[in-house]
């Protein structure tokens, strides 16, 4: 083949219209994990969310604070300056700010001029996560969170990493959205051949999108055939559901068992990864993800084991999106992408971030006209 | 002096609009070098040719294959994927190209859309050289490729080398059209101080431009003097012709002798360089070289002497040009370049470069016009 | 705190529209320090200045020799060629420079082209300084030089210093003309609690911002009180005076003493500091520092303990600077700045530094025009 016909490239390009793809503006009005709640405590944590340079700290009191990282004098970065008490000391001049972000002394005057103050971002705990608001402040409403009450639930034994990813979050999603790669990408860890051509079922509301992936019989790779002592059996069912929550989370939930046995005496093995997403900028990003468990709760080798293997995996998929990432930087004038029906959730997803980026800056553009 | 007369710098910027410089496009239809026949095997080798991301396998049989370096799918690198007979099985979701390029399998389901695949470009073998096109693919006469026979040829013993080239491929031409740096850059290597004023011919010819320079008498620098036995001889003759073949091939042809002998009892050394230069991005190139010799043909420790002195003097051209590369980068408003006698066939070439450029840009505007 | 008010905002911006920042072109028409003058001689040095790539060398005369860094011919910088006696001998082809910039041969033909040449930039030597006029040379005035007679006075003990500062030179300037900053940035260095907030004159003179600050009675830091033998005094005295001297020099005096003594029996100390700022580019710069003091100026060890302590101190600004000039690579559609009444002389000197930029750029085109 030289080259597709000029039809169907002209066709392939008017479908990616629609879709985010990596130029697609951030989505701010929405909540995203800035930290794990482990990671913010006495300290000035700085860390680029959304393009925005934040500095997170707790209060005295256990508050999670997080504000602008620059003081308004001069753009010092406050993550380079002192921690005194609940407020921050710049370390450039000393202007004091509290933890509302106010500007609340200035050491070459007596009198600290008044409605100075660097923003202040809603921050709210949810079990190990951090939830951060970056968009109006108006629209920040803590209910919006998905909150993933499993994660901090005793019946769910967790594990949780961090990537900094080299890609942007759009292709991270998609990624998630469409696990036929399993069987190429991961071949050599998570994944088996049968997996990318197992049927499927869609569910495509706006904005929670859900792939249900049934995989039976199987043969397990071995990180769940160990862990779930279905090992070597060839009448495994690995049943995988892929929900899209929100442009900064997805979450994988996938069921084990033995599918010879009847089904009332089946033994059930539950993992539910909660894959996290927070841009950095557009072509990089914060990879959080808690992986968990329902069985073998206290079993610690095995939660190692487990983690261990799937971390090597989700590995994969970051070298692999970073390749991608610089492959779309030398992308020339000629390039357009090409969908399948297996791409319907992914598409879907994609199509959804867009129209939510394009609305905030039609709102923002209507605010300001 | 402050500065030239503004007449000469707007004299001198006049001269230079019609000569190739880095900013001039690549010129795409025309065969280049893509890798060493040997380079090319049972695996995926990724090259970035002329701006283009190529990967390059065999066939079971042999073939050499070149495909664009990008799934149709979703633009994941095939050069990160997996050879299977004659196909390639993308990394990503298991998309399966042929050889032609065409899309053959696509894993999530039964049929595979028709008429979808990646460009295969051209790719013949002549010798140690594998030779692509990466143009219009109705001009693609392999007929045209500025074949070596030479480089096969056992009267010539050769020897090859590459260099990855930090500067544009103009300049590297415009460096090899104008060998009075010999004297200078290579002064302490093949170079002479009498090279620079010796007489030379021109035969600028379109699109074959022939440089003859005759130094004689002179005193041979070691790497030749050695190798044919006339070191010390002051009445050494060294008779250089350079010409540019191609936008992708130069080719230095030297002759030695002792002049003090009579013309008919002289023994004559030949050498011959094929200096093949294939842009990877603006500023930079994939600098293959081929070297031979027609004497001593079965002398390998000489083989490698000269191998090894000779490539520490192209590595003088590659440091040098890299350094002039980064010079043109901090460029200033009131950069201008003169030009002098002896630079005639390397401006020639520059301007033939630039005509080339030119014409198929209006070639393709014309056709999308 | 959300936000500042946009009132607020959109005055802070409106604020900050006359003042220089890293975007505002450079100022010519000035001296600057190319080197110190112990760094230039029979050698080719390379040194970027104002965006400019500039070669230095001193003739066999030990005349300093400034010079662009750039063949005529095809922009081979000079710096990587040969210095034969008075001239360059470009590394490339041989072309050959008197230390005027005027080209004298060309190897490959026995005449030599007249009237081309490079510019030669004014270079003038006064004491360990080398200063260097890089813009119109008919205004190129060595009157204008802002001379520094102490530093090459013996009553003054020097060391000096020099820091590649990654930079703007606007910020630099900024930091020097408000030293509240020292009880800050360098409260384990050079500065005290009280210094930021002790009371302070101004003299704004058009092009001479000058601020003086009394600490008094203060307790020296470590650095100052060792070397006075005020250490532990809690009746010292810091006398600091700022002076904007010109786009290329800020000068810092500062005297000690002990303000428990009466008048005419004190024993006086007195430091200065040349703080040498030459552009590199627009976010990097030469920083050459002269420091020198009027007392025990042949005790080498205390000469090296105040060098260690004080360069150690500018080595803060330099990392401090660093980081704010990476948080304004990022800075965001929301970025202003807001000042206070510190800020006066460093506001007047940006406004300074931005009028002569605006001149500079408005009598150029006058002369194009």
């Amino acid at each position: 083949m030289s080259l597709p016909s000029s039809n169907l490239i002209a066709h392939a390009r008017k479908a990616s219209e629609p879709m985010a793809n990596r130029e697609t503006p951030f989505i701010y009005n929405e909540w995203y994990v800035a930290a794990f709640d482990d990671e913010v405590g006495r300290h000035l944590l700085a860390r680029r969310l959304l393009g925005r340079r934040v500095v997170m700290y707790r209060t005295e009191a256990g508050e999670p604070v997080a504000l602008e990282d620059r003081c308004a004098h001069r753009s010092f970065p406050l993550s380079r300056s002192h921690l005194q008490g609940d407020t921050i000391v710049c370390g450039y001049h000393g202007f004091r700010y509290d933890a509302a972000g106010d500007l609340i002394e200035v050491p070459s005057q007596k009198n600290c001029p008044r409605g100075i103050g660097v923003r202040r971002y809603p921050l709210v705990r949810q079990g190990p996560l951090l939830w951060i608001w970056l968009g109006e402040q108006a629209l920040a409403d803590p209910a919006l969170i998905p909150h993933q009450a499993w994660i901090d639930d005793p019946a769910w034994a967790c594990t949780s990493g961090y990537f900094h990813h080299p890609g942007n979050y759009v292709s991270l999603h998609e990624n998630l959205m469409d696990l036929t790669h399993l069987s190429f990408l991961h071949a050599n860890t998570i994944g088996t051949p049968d997996y990318a051509s197992a049927p499927y079922k869609l569910d495509l509301k706006e904005g929670h999108y859900t792939l249900i992936r049934e995989v039976v019989p199987t043969t397990l790779s071995p990180v769940w055939g160990k862990t779930t002592g279905l090992e070597g059996c060839a009448s495994a069912a690995r049943i995988a559901t892929s929900e899209f929550l929100s442009p900064a989370l997805h979450r994988v939930s996938v069921t084990f068992y033995d599918s010879a046995q009847p089904a009332e005496q089946r033994q059930q093995f539950h993992i539910r990864t909660a894959h996290i997403l927070t841009p950095e900028t557009a072509n990089s990003l914060h990879y959080f993800i808690v992986h968990g468990r329902d069985f073998a709760q206290h079993d610690e080798a095995l939660g190692d084991y487990m983690h261990e293997q799937l971390f090597a995996a989700f590995n994969e998929d970051v070298e692999g999106l970073g390749a991608l990432e610089a492959a779309l930087d030398d992308r020339d004038d000629h390039h357009y992408e090409i969908s399948v029906a297996s791409d319907a959730p992914a598409v879907a997803t994609r199509m959804y971030l867009k129209k939510r980026a394009d609305a905030e800056r039609l709102h923002t553009s209507r605010k300001v006209g």
